[in-house]
């Protein structure tokens, strides 16, 4: 269900021949009637940005937040394209509002795959309105499958709260090859809610979320959350959507790390007792990106001496003496020097698929979470050539 | 002859019993007839710091910056030892003063190895004075092997000036295992200079290089680079000494980049047109430590895309249409999109053990060079476990 589980959403995912594979790769989630309803947008700040994004960003900012649809395709980015792709970007959504009957600046668009490559305009003028003549109330999953590039799994959630429903569908894991980068993730509810309120619980959901995941530390040209609310379960408290909102996020987000190319390891990595929550997320981060770390992660090692490292290079304020460093409860640093927790519990516990790491610098009660993945063979295979 | 040319040195290594192989682990490296000199040190900025950075700092400031030997373990780093590790470093010192016949204070300790384990001091205790009376003119070599942990082959320069001889040994390539960390160099020269200049000329000359190295980002505890100055050829000029330090200190790191584990390929990257220096060093550190950006070595890929999304990611200032982006002379991005340069030509330099990667932001005149190294199925290997 998920995008078409809240109501007033429909959706559809074709196969339009952007992908030489074949499969499918054009997806339309619309509002029912095309009425333009609240919608907010939280997307990269590389600087190289694509133009999907530029297209997008100024549509919201036209409409004064308000969207019909989305028109999103797989296969090719649609980044690095110049003029070209700003210009194709437009046409997305002018195709897509001439079949929906609704207006260009209330679509806003979406594209992954590969980066420096112009969009087969022919294959998508014949598609959109495919893709909309597909519309249907059960449409999510096939839009969420028509979004995936090097994703093995469909990503969808739905998050039932009291009185509406939050429903989401997402593709990809950070920028995690070369050539298929991006996440992106189109989140629908049907509270009620001014677009003021739709970005500000957006933008508080995605950092509690996807700004907390990390694959390999890169960030993408694309990425791109959008967040659309059709009103027709009536205005809901602020507060009880910004934690549905949170929750399809995070469900997302971890369903992206499980996925994320060549892992075998999900990792959620705890740092408590900074100085502040901003240097526990400095330390955090710098430890999930270590390609040291990730490794032993791979190799189920519960060695602490690259972590206790990485907390001394982070550049924040930490106290040798107090670093407490443990895998779930199996404790393998503290007290100033190593700890021998039972090393075949420990082990066992290793050889998970998901993993908590606990650090705590034994500072302050700054603290932060990252949802990260080890680094294995697959991963440099699927990475070291374009194609 | 490395760190024994320069006249007025001795060197020695042996093996101590502090590896498990019985390879050679304990070096000495000491002025002839024990006399102290000039001397400075650079050393980790990590605050989990081992105690043989600790206890080197201290002697170059308690001696205002004279030395008269560097006694060096491999095998075992002191690191996260806590009191222990500390008292230890501090007797190496003790026992290597009593053996050459100079002050505790004029003694300076480098260890690598595993961190979080304490040293075998009985093997040490035994090993420095048969190090010490094995100390001969041509004994450079024997130090350079003494060093060596996951190293292949030995890292040794010798830079001929104009009347007088820089010489140098080191081993490592940044923090390339959990385990095996770290980088250590000891330069010499029998060139006449006070400690304050040492330090400005050693402090430049590692700037442009080690400090221009990464091999996966991370910094080690122990990360140790010493200069010793016998005096013996008289003054030089500040600019010659610091031309042939940094020429020396640039050979070692080269070849610690050659020697990187899994590594297949060496890659100079250099930034110009940025802003600012750096803000070119920033865009040039973050790209080199790209794992996406690394794969692509790997597979000889002159994909320019990752390269250009690291661009826009790191938070300098460039202009995307002028952004250029070269291997060797083969121009693959510019003018705002791909370039086709002939692809016979281009995949036969990809093929090369050395690249040079040539990105051009088109903002000013700010520039920087980061020398790295590809991410391999090898380094995974040799990562994912700690034994």
């Amino acid at each position: 269900m998920s995008v078409t589980a809240p109501a007033g959403f429909l959706a559809a995912g074709i196969a339009a021949g952007i992908k030489q594979s074949g499969d499918s790769d054009l997806a339309v989630v619309a509002t029912r009637n095309s009425a333009p309803v609240s919608a907010a947008g939280v997307f990269t700040s590389n600087q190289m940005t694509a133009a999907p994004v530029v297209v997008s960003r100024n549509h919201l900012g036209e409409s004064g937040g308000r969207a019909a649809a989305v028109v999103i395709n797989s296969g090719i980015a649609n980044a690095a394209t110049g003029h070209v792709g700003i210009r194709d970007a437009e046409r997305m959504c002018e195709i897509t509002a001439s079949a929906l009957d609704c207006r260009s600046r209330e679509v806003l668009v979406c594209s992954t795959g590969l980066i420096g490559f112009t969009l087969p305009m022919g294959a998508i003028f014949q598609g959109i309105p495919k893709a909309v003549s597909s519309l249907s109330d059960h449409g999510g999953s096939q839009a969420a499958e028509a979004m995936m590039t090097t994703d093995t799994v469909r990503k969808e959630v739905v998050v039932s709260a009291d009185g509406f429903t939050v429903g989401g569908i997402a593709k990809g894991a950070a920028m995690i090859e070369p050539d298929m980068a991006t996440m992106l993730a189109v989140i629908t509810t049907d509270a009620d809610a001014p677009p003021s309120v739709l970005r500000s619980v957006l933008r508080s959901g995605v950092d509690a979320s996807f700004n907390r995941l990390t694959v390999d530390g890169a960030q993408s040209t694309n990425d791109t959350t959008l967040l659309l609310a059709s009103g027709q379960a009536g205005p809901v408290s602020r507060s009880d959507l910004a934690a549905a909102v949170a929750e399809a996020c995070r469900s997302l987000a971890l369903q992206m790390a499980d996925d994320a190319e060549g892992s075998t390891k999900t990792v959620i990595l705890r740092v408590t007792g900074a100085a502040n929550d901003a240097e526990a997320a400095k330390a955090a981060r710098d430890c999930a990106n270590c390609q040291l770390v990730k490794c032993s992660w791979f190799g189920e090692d519960p060695y602490w001496g690259r972590i206790a490292s990485e907390m001394g290079a982070a550049g924040v304020a930490f106290d040798p003496w107090r670093l407490r460093i443990a895998y779930g409860n199996h404790l393998v640093y503290g007290d100033g020097s190593p700890q021998s927790p039972d090393a075949q519990a420990t082990a066992a516990y290793m050889r998970q698929r998901h993993l908590e790491l606990n650090v705590d610098l034994g500072m302050g009660s700054g603290q932060a979470e990252i949802i990260t993945v080890d680094l294995s063979y697959a991963y440099i295979e699927e990475n070291s050539r374009t194609s």
